[in-house]
């Protein structure tokens, strides 16, 4: 049995009962024999209060104090986890970012990982001690500052972890069963996902899906670790994401059939920009998209369409953030004159559908199918992208519940029991 | 102008208000030229709300983790602190006690600081800045550990910081304008005390006097930092603590005359034991007090009756903090038969009232007007011990209020007002 990295989020973690769930848990997995690690997140809503704090001393709160504020969440976590290991008779010690030399660079707030030299955390667990490590934080190289590594970034430090100290499995506990076909929430029948490629879930993760963020899946790919993503809850067989699929399930050796398609992910949190009445000429598209870099707006989607020929115009559309939505007007319209573009239009009653899948590069009716079922469901196309393994549609917000179900269907993802079950609110 | 150290305890910054106004004051103090180094607590009542969740996940939470779960409480408030700051234009940084060098050994929960070594402090207000330092808090010299120093620990973290930074002066803002010469909610004529000796003080903390604690002015004079506590309400002088009494007023140099008498501290947080029947011979009270040290209990005073010459039995009566009185009587319940003592009596209803000053020495007549202001109150004294500058007496618990006032009213330290005022609760 080798060593193991273990996340849980805030959700699983949101209370006292919770932290004990959770040592009990970790508990099992060090009585099977196996050198346990453990990332934890702070406590439920402690982050959110913490931001309220700081909101209420003063406006633009940021930087090296803002990270120096947040990171006493996972500290009060992390010792309540490690009292409670004890108090099942097992020997605990958790450590800060800092401790388990998560080393980032300086961008506070969003820092990255930049190395990770886990001296303390061979030693602790090598003394047999349960190590428990602070997420999402981390210290900076220059000037030793304490770091954050943005929302999400607790799965980040697992998989880090999980690479510098060669973990056999970094096991991501949710409040979900794992990885499904299609958001739960909206598809009664979305079927729980056995096994997944590292690609298949990076396009999953940057199309909606909100199970694993893409910088853990790609932090994994990169390294080769293989993540198994779980219920807190349930104790159920969830859903691993690896390289290969093979030798991955807790019951023994097998190999599970890749899908033609892994699934549906939808994002409504997108607003789409029209930029209307182009010149189309060499440059123009240029001109628009550095104006919207300088601004440092990321944007999702774009599409150019042919221009009409009697006018030499024509119109670019792009998704971006709706958080970014002013942003990214603002800086259009300062650049209007010099681009020389007719008129702009925002539209934050978007959603993306996108399917995802490997075999769709070897299956040429996905794409076909996939627009039948939209327009079976009486759903109507404004953007389409693809990339080799997704294809993406831009559709109404109303729209978007009914045609995911659609999709989901057609491609025979159903399953025939409502099976998902959602158990708590959302990690971080 | 110098460099100062400032403390403020919880009840200085218990909420987002508090630390904006406590966050002005530092400014002030800034704009007079002086070089700061703030040392601040856990907001309000952030460490017994984090004591109470550790409650929950163990019933004997301790040691390594406990000290980690407490040290976010100072992490919350010294981030907010430095956002307030800079929310008024000026820079500021906060340091967790291992970053600013608070070197203590390995005593979980109650460690001793052994070394500063304030190398990123230095640099930081060298460069301008505003220092905010988390109080209570360390790292251990071996094992890198996080310790915590226990209660009133941010006072001596901020003499500690004022020793090595070689500063004019610590301030210790509190919720009071200072010493009294009694405690204000039992003595509405309590004065301000200008300026206090060391050792008075010394005396005052160690009799009940909860204003500084004993650790903090002992390790103030063993370094010779002049003390000053004052009302981060008020803005008032408050109370100077130092060796010499001589240019410690913010309005110029004025020498103030030593009182013979400082005040008059009480305590009722001890209960008394009288192990009665002793045989009186060598070796017995060393065999009880033995026993006592054994079971790590600390105690205060210790009378010894002379023992009557018909049974050659003798009482031996001792006072301790109530909390350990449990543990003292099972440990001399166990010795009962070897050392051959009667019986036990616990009494818990008691007070001690201290009357302190270094003018005793060379007032022969302070003993005999202490009684006799006693006496004349209609309070009964049960047991009597005395240092060169102070004389402690032990009553019922239910005199104590009339016993301190007339003793304040007989040396005259009453006020022509009633002058004092309490603005919050009581830090730590």
């Amino acid at each position: 049995m080798g060593l193991v990295v273990q996340k849980y989020g805030g959700s699983s973690v949101a209370d006292a009962e919770g932290i004990k769930r959770v040592a009990k848990r970790i508990v099992d997995a060090k009585k099977n024999g196996h050198q346990v690690v453990v990332v934890v997140s702070a406590m439920g809503d402690t982050t959110d209060e913490l931001i309220d704090l700081a909101g209420q001393v003063s406006p633009i709160p940021a930087g090296r104090e803002f990270d120096m504020l947040l990171t006493a969440g996972e500290r009060i976590s992390m010792a309540l986890l490690a009292m409670a290991i004890k108090n099942l008779g097992h020997e605990a010690q958790s450590f800060t970012g800092s401790q388990a030399g998560v080393i980032t660079d300086s961008v506070h707030n969003k820092a990255r990982i930049i190395d990770v030299t886990p001296g303390r955390i061979r030693t602790s667990i090598d003394e047999g001690n349960i190590a428990i490590v602070a997420g999402f934080q981390g210290v900076s190289q220059e000037g030793k500052n304490i770091t954050t590594l943005g929302r999400g970034g607790s799965d980040t430090t697992a998989v880090a972890l999980a690479a510098a100290l060669d973990a056999e499995v970094c096991e991501i506990y949710t409040d979900v069963d794992g990885v499904f076909t299609a958001d739960p929430r909206v598809v009664k029948k979305a079927r729980k996902i056995d096994w997944i490629s590292f690609e298949d879930m990076l396009e999953l993760a940057s199309s909606g899906s909100k199970v694993l963020l893409h910088r853990c899946v790609e932090y994994a790919r990169r390294y080769n670790i293989p993540i198994h993503v779980r219920s807190s809850f349930s104790g159920l067989q969830g859903t691993w994401v690896s390289n290969s699929n093979e030798a991955h399930s807790e019951q023994g050796d097998r190999k599970v059939e890749q899908a033609i398609i892994s699934g549906v992910a939808h994002d409504t949190s997108e607003a789409k920009i029209t930029v209307v009445g182009v010149p189309d000429k060499p440059g123009e598209a240029a001109a628009i998209f550095r104006a919207i870099a300088d601004a440092e707006v990321n944007i999702d989607m774009v599409v150019q369409n042919v221009s009409a020929a009697s006018t030499g115009l024509t119109d670019i559309s792009f998704t971006l953030p709706k958080a970014e939505g002013r942003k990214a007007i603002d800086a259009l319209e300062k650049t209007r004159s010099a681009i020389g573009f007719d008129s702009l239009r925002y539209d934050d009653q978007i959603a993306k559908i996108s399917l995802v899948g490997a075999g769709m590069k070897t299956n040429p009716g996905v794409t076909a199918t996939f627009f039948e079922a939209l327009s079976d469901a009486g759903v109507n196309i404004e953007l389409i992208s693809t990339s080799e393994i997704r294809i993406s549609v831009v559709t109404r917000a109303d729209d978007v519940n009914e045609a995911v179900r659609a999709v989901h269907t057609a491609f025979g993802l159903d399953s025939d029991t409502d099976e998902a079950v959602v158990y708590g609110g959302t990690g971080r």
